[in-house]
């Protein structure tokens, strides 16, 4: 899939935008080329024995600045690259990294993970003052040794999706987890940041896919056991499952796979009312049917995404299984929205692999991929497009619901004279869904990012007074840190500080994120 | 259920040691009047202000100085309460629990958490030198609060099982969280010691069934935010889970709650091959239908729990639903097992509540609830008959179930000259099973005791070197310390001291449980 628009798809673009903004100045606003752009030199200087690993290639240096984020896209337009990194580095083995976070230490430089640079939460970003290394781990890139028995497989951390998925496939196994970054992310990333895959409930998230794990700290390496389940004190990998490079840097892990899929059936349903859709859905995920996808998309998100129109929205539901068929299942769930006045429109069946799903499945999966790429034309021209995730308890989400779109809205109009807001469900609990809402606006090309960072304000201080987390599978990096503090327990960060402490005593790992290890950076 | 044998199950019990263990000494030994004790006086004297919480009564300082293994109801029986806490506590309030801690912390007085005191790793023990206060929570024992449409509650920390379930009943929900010990342990003894439900696959671990934790610590007040999921850092409830009291006390928690099941089928399948029962369980861990049950009993625990003889092992089936009958999952899974060798011997079916499965299934469940009394009969009797349990992968479980049967039937050859031993699995995860093995052999009454600590060491190693986890859900404790350090990571252990020493600094809470906070105790 090709990253840019097509011509076609610009055409598209720009006669959607001058329909729905007529006034809106829509100028195309092309990148610098970045070879012009007088990065400065380098503050520290490698020692001899690791000064192969080091580069200062501007483009390199560049390309590592940001991450994936609406504001990245934006400070990349305008050439803003004041969070460079002075070096990329990339080991090649544990006894490199171990090197790489001496010298860190001692010379007191910033050492930031750098996986597939897909973070939306600036958790990649050099946002501080002082040296800063990104460590790229593209070379750690093997998937090293299967337990076709287990359905496992230990995997190096630094393994992109696609190049995971092909080292897999020959073995019939699959890890399932296809976070909308897939292509540009990487294992470690995913571990480090807790990602969400792209599968409704259950074995999706993949803190829950992670047997064990191998970490490199400051302080040196930290393996746990290879165990299916273990009641053994706090589960060692929960505390680096989520920590975001604060504590030191993941180099490989043992991951639970998945046979690949041979039975599946999608149904799209259609609802006249917002809430009965909702409570639809909240049943299906309280059944214990457990379908692979189950997202609500509401009206907006219906039309935008999918093409659609709907009162109450679309209810995407998929049932997939590598040994059995899945009729019973989708049979109940089509029972169950049916009794919430839900009209089924397209279902689709297979038994083999290959065909895809076509309906509103079908072009919602396809949007959900290139959505990244409009996201991008639409910032070369002026237009604030992104989005942000949550997720709250099923008796709280109709006040949550009202109170953040709210306050979105309310924020578009104050400081863009208008937009849109759309929310789809991206997973759902038998106690709560996580919606995850897109937000869409003209904006002024001079003041682009500030007027992001004000509605995004808006946003977090919506969700975390309603009651919801400010990231469902985003992670907090630095974008969310003040948010995050509201959140967590004081006395858990005070632990958690402590255990930085003890593994990072110079405060080195990815100085910011977490909204820790940032005194004297 | 009556605690003691009846007369009936005493004569069974008596006539069959005398068949099995002809030579045996089987006089019965009675347990010490608890009046007649003797226990030294408290070491230190509570402040005046909480005094009326404190009580120094004999029998209940007897009867929180052990919790429920072998080895405790081997201490009892002979009279040995050298760990008998100075005081026995009970908090009405987190004011008061707040008020004790500072008094622990300020005199360096022990506190150690207490639930229904039925840990079997002496996790409740006063096993240090020093004053020790036993804090028992069973004032905390209401459901504060119900969200029927998310379907969880606010509960507090010292409820038992019968008296939580009895609250939610009138709501139609249940938590359904069955450990053997269910009538006598509480919801905060679950979390701290991460329980493991009666089910055996999904939703059945305590850890997963937690929306949100209050925990007292010396330090404070940590309460995590009730939500359905979360991405925001590592997970703020996954570092007290498990914690055994070393960080605080948890005094309530948001619990996931399901509907009552109504459809329930159940299917009991013999196997000649135990290789080919172990193959069947392991392709319905990883078919995806998520069994209620899926116990493996091996020949031994079917003729010892079911009276069943079998050449290969039973393997225990059920499926229930609160939403839809559950016929084309066993349909599916009795295929599963027929095309590895096994004979579905009975199968049972239910559309309401009420009625009871019968057969093996029905057979073992009532003997799994009735275990321990038959235990404690026969410790009287100067028989060894314990358990242990751990967990592996399914590459690794046909060496790792010879090494540690071989390393048991060793020590009981050595030790007892002769005993059995019988695994059963109680749960199964897509990526391993989790044995738990019961052990029995005659023993001496006078070294008892030390005959059970010398095949418990044997054991442990086994496990430990065959790469299995010291225990799947019976907790760390103290008893199994000296594994456990060899089990977790070293750095993640110096990660959890310094916590310890963030939320603890006295080091008074639970000291020597996961081998941490024992200096100066």
């Amino acid at each position: 899939m090709s990253e840019a628009l097509s011509s076609q798809e610009t055409e598209e673009l720009e006669r959607s935008l001058a329909a729905s903004d007529p006034g809106h100045d829509a100028r195309v606003h092309a990148p610098p080329d970045p070879r012009h752009l007088n990065l400065p030199a380098p503050r520290v200087q490698p020692p001899a024995a690791l000064s192969a690993l080091f580069g200062a290639d501007p483009v390199d240096r560049a390309g590592h600045t940001h991450g994936k984020a609406f504001r990245d896209v934006v400070r990349n337009l305008r050439g803003d690259l004041s969070a460079a990194p002075d070096w990329v580095v990339r080991p090649t083995s544990e006894t490199d990294l171990a090197d790489i976070l001496d010298w860190c230490s001692q010379e007191q430089v910033a050492a930031i993970p750098y996986g597939g640079g897909s973070s939306v939460v600036g958790g990649t970003e050099a946002r501080f003052s002082g040296p800063a290394i990104s460590i790229d781990m593209e070379l750690f890139d093997q998937v090293l040794e299967i337990d076709r028995t287990s359905r496992a497989a230990r995997i190096q951390a630094g393994v992109y999706g696609p190049a995971l998925e092909d080292q897999l496939r020959p073995h019939g196994l699959t890890l399932r987890h296809y976070p909308q970054s897939f292509a540009y992310s990487t294992l470690g990333g995913w571990l480090a940041t807790r990602a969400g895959g792209h599968f409704a409930t259950l074995y999706t998230h993949i803190d829950d896919l992670t047997e064990s794990m191998r970490v490199v700290t400051p302080q040196g390496v930290s393996e746990s056991r290879r165990l299916p389940g273990s009641g053994a004190g706090p589960s060692p990998d929960r505390l680096f499952l989520g920590s975001e490079g604060s504590l030191g840097i993941i180099t490989e892990a043992w991951m639970r796979l998945q046979d690949r899929p041979v039975y599946q059936t999608t149904a799209s349903v259609l609802f006249d009312s917002y809430t009965e859709a909702v409570a639809a859905t909240r049943a299906i995920a309280q059944a214990g049917l457990y379908p692979t996808n189950c997202r609500l998309l509401d009206p907006n998100e219906a039309r935008g995404s999918a093409g659609m129109e709907s009162g109450g929205g679309i209810l995407v539901l998929a049932f997939e299984s590598a040994d059995h068929p899945v009729d019973a299942w989708i049979e109940r769930a089509t029972e169950i929205v049916s009794d919430h006045g839900g009209r089924v429109q397209d279902r689709t069946r297979r038994d083999a692999a290959g065909a895809s799903s076509g309906g509103a499945a079908g072009a919602w999966r396809s949007a959900f991929l290139r959505m990244p790429y409009w996201r991008d034309a639409l910032a070369q021209r002026s237009i604030i497009a992104e989005t942000f995730e949550t997720a709250c308890t099923w008796d709280a989400f109709e006040e949550f619901h009202a109170a953040v779109t709210t306050a979105v809205q309310g924020a578009l109009n104050d400081i863009c004279g208008g937009g849109t807001v759309s929310c789809r469900f991206t997973h759902v609990y038998p106690d709560g869904p996580a919606p995850y809402y897109g937000v869409r606006a003209p904006g002024r090309w001079d003041g682009l990012l500030a007027q992001w960072d004000e509605i995004k304000a808006a946003v977090s201080e919506a969700i975390i007074s309603a009651g919801g987390t400010i990231t469902h599978h985003h992670a907090v990096g630095r974008d969310h840190a003040p948010w995050y503090a509201q959140q967590r327990p004081d006395l858990y960060a005070a632990g958690l500080q402590a255990v930085k402490g003890r593994l990072d005593p110079a405060g080195i790992m990815n100085p910011g994120v977490l909204g820790i290890g940032m005194p004297g950076k």
